[in-house]
């Protein structure tokens, strides 16, 4: 007994053309496979627009009210892409992350998964039925809808896949699967066959915007293969899966990239214990993601850190981050958005100790000044000008032969 | 202590300035009033865009799923309300009927209220909260989101305040009240300053377009007092309520129209039994609202029936219609789409036995001719050719001294 979850993004969707296409896709699917699945986001820009509307009544929307609004979005995208697969003679039907029981937490627009229902879904698909879930969405324990915030329609599928136990969750994109680096940047990138969870997780982290980190993370520890794919043709995409189940495993798998990195530096901090804690204690209140953070040894009794968050982020941490200064005596602090953050990830990296001082040499060789450093087993990843951002990609990729 | 329901309608939430102009209109009778809950229909045109998304897909979109596609147009409208009224100051919260758990049966589309919950509602109220709730829409026992038809929103919002035991219903509209009659086609028109639930169904029943049977009909069942008034200025409208609380009872209150019907006639019916049963039976079960119906008394041992259906049933209507008269052994039918229903309505027509004969009269003189005649106590309707409907109303709207 075969079952599939497949998750169509907002571009897979974007207009009525599309939704039949994808509608027919389906099908085509379910006439190869037991049961399907389908989880899908809203139709192409609608999430902006409701954005937008909200925007105009209100300057700052209360999260519960943008819930209700956003999750409208992917319910219209079920809707009719239910109709349009039962055009096609194939039995659908639609339902809600509240109608599936995709019960989450009470943190509105950012909501985590806590549990979900299946019993209402097997009861569909035994009848035969493709059943389309709106992603995005789920429900907490009172009835009250959330949205899983960004990528969220991902998280959905990926859980759905694990509590069904799928054989694997295809994720439907505009683009062909994984690629050694931004194919935009790098005429020579080519697309990955196959990459590790972790390897795709530190992917994620560093800029791949194919999937995002937390339904990664939730695939890997469900163990459910993704297989992320194009939805305007039929040819194989890229596996994520467990690094057991990967043969070859590559030092370097690709080079990613952020350009959308800010670097905050807090001059003078008094070097005494409690002042990161309380930092960025702070920042994750405020639910501000701090990346890389690097502290220098402190030779007197005051020292410098320096961080990196997102630049969507750094409107509300630079509030945040003048009154914490103030409050923990700091002497003052700098706000950089100048910068890129270019990454190597390969899961065969840890045997091989040798990529590090390859990629500072190339860097060096560019003429490319590094800022910051910070390396996990699998991964390294150098803070540089933004300027030097799209040579360095192209150079690390070049000299790594991928 | 006062609880008032107010119902806004599409046109008055059309974009984003009427819906701030709406969140400031509520907050200020928030003032006045202890409890206000607020119902709200899709923006401006956005169910005729969900119509026209749903019939791209599908030549006959299942029911069900229209449901799920139009319930969203709703839960965007309450969403941004509840943000503009939060934005002014006001604690407010959305709810959908789901949440509300306004329960129907199972009849999609067009879904008929069995029972409202109150509790949640009253627990948002006592934390001194405006309540907006989707109108138009509600669950099934099964959790199964339902619609309630055309003008559902005025029926969620005297449903609720039935349920809550409002003081009374506010139905905000783009018109000033009920008029005498349409002021497009009378300008000598007025608005009425009250009239009895009676009155209003025969009147929306007969072409008045500003509430909808259903809601006059659930107001009456529930004695809950209608204020239909204008949602651009604050100058009263027209109060719908028991006759008992109207002191002065017009003979005519108003002359309404439809032109939206066509006459239907089956020619040659055997004159047996269960004919009729079987014709009007299964015009029912199709969903197809039969208005007047007229059989002359039969010579022989055939008869003809004439009867008036809404011109958007009609394609629905005559294929059963073929295929019944067929089935009965009748000799043929006629569709006539060039047809207006002209009525005249009023409460005090009981006890003046002369309107009928007024009414005939003035067409009389005018040259129109009678097609159909349809009476109640408080009503009386003709049908003549649709090209003397207007004449007619404004011939009638004078004669009767309205």
């Amino acid at each position: 007994m075969s079952i599939v979850v497949q998750k169509f993004g907002g571009t897979s969707v974007a207009d009525v053309e599309k939704i039949k296409a994808v509608a027919k896709r389906v099908v085509d699917s379910k006439k190869r496979i037991d049961h399907v699945v389908v989880v899908v986001s809203a139709l192409g820009n609608t999430t902006d627009e409701l954005l937008e509307l909200a925007r105009a009544v209100s300057v700052s929307p209360p999260e519960r009210e943008m819930d209700m609004l956003l999750a409208t979005g992917e319910q219209v995208s079920m809707a009719l892409l239910a109709m349009a697969i039962k055009e096609l003679g194939q039995e659908a039907i639609s339902m809600t992350g509240h109608q599936v029981e995709i019960v989450t937490d009470r943190w509105h627009t950012k909501a985590k998964i806590r549990h979900v229902s299946t019993e209402r879904l097997i009861e569909e698909l035994r009848k035969d039925r493709v059943v389309v879930v709106a992603g995005f969405q789920g429900v907490t324990g009172e009835g009250e809808i959330t949205t899983l915030g960004r990528g969220g329609s991902d998280t959905t599928a990926v859980a759905l896949a694990a509590s069904l136990h799928a054989d694997f969750c295809e994720i439907y994109t505009d683009v062909d699967g994984v690629f050694t680096a931004d194919p935009r940047l790098v005429p020579g990138a080519h697309k990955l066959e196959e990459v590790s969870f972790l390897e795709m997780l530190e992917m994620a982290a560093t800029g791949a915007r194919v999937l995002q980190s937390r339904s990664v993370e939730y695939a890997r520890n469900y163990n459910v293969p993704l297989h992320v794919r194009s939805s305007f043709h039929s040819g194989d995409g890229t596996w994520v899966r467990s690094e057991d189940d990967i043969m070859e495993k590559a030092i370097v798998s690709a080079v990613t990239h952020d350009f959308g990195e800010a670097k905050v530096t807090i001059m003078g901090v008094p070097d005494r214990p409690g002042v990161a804690a309380r930092l960025f204690g702070d920042l994750a209140d405020a639910n501000v993601n701090v990346d890389m953070i690097i502290q220098n040894v402190s030779e007197g009794a005051r020292t410098d850190i320096s961080f990196t968050v997102s630049q969507e982020d750094l409107e509300k941490a630079k509030k945040l981050i003048g009154e914490i200064s103030e409050s923990i005596g700091a002497e003052g602090c700098d706000f950089d958005e100048g910068i890129a953050k270019i990454s190597l990830v390969g899961a065969g990296m840890r045997s091989h100790p040798g990529v590090a001082a390859g990629m500072f040499k190339t860097l060096a060789d560019n003429d490319i000044n590094i800022e910051m450093i910070s390396t996990s087993p699998i991964k390294i990843s150098c803070v540089v000008r933004r300027e030097a951002g799209e040579k360095a990609v192209r150079a690390l990729h070049e000299h790594f032969g991928l």
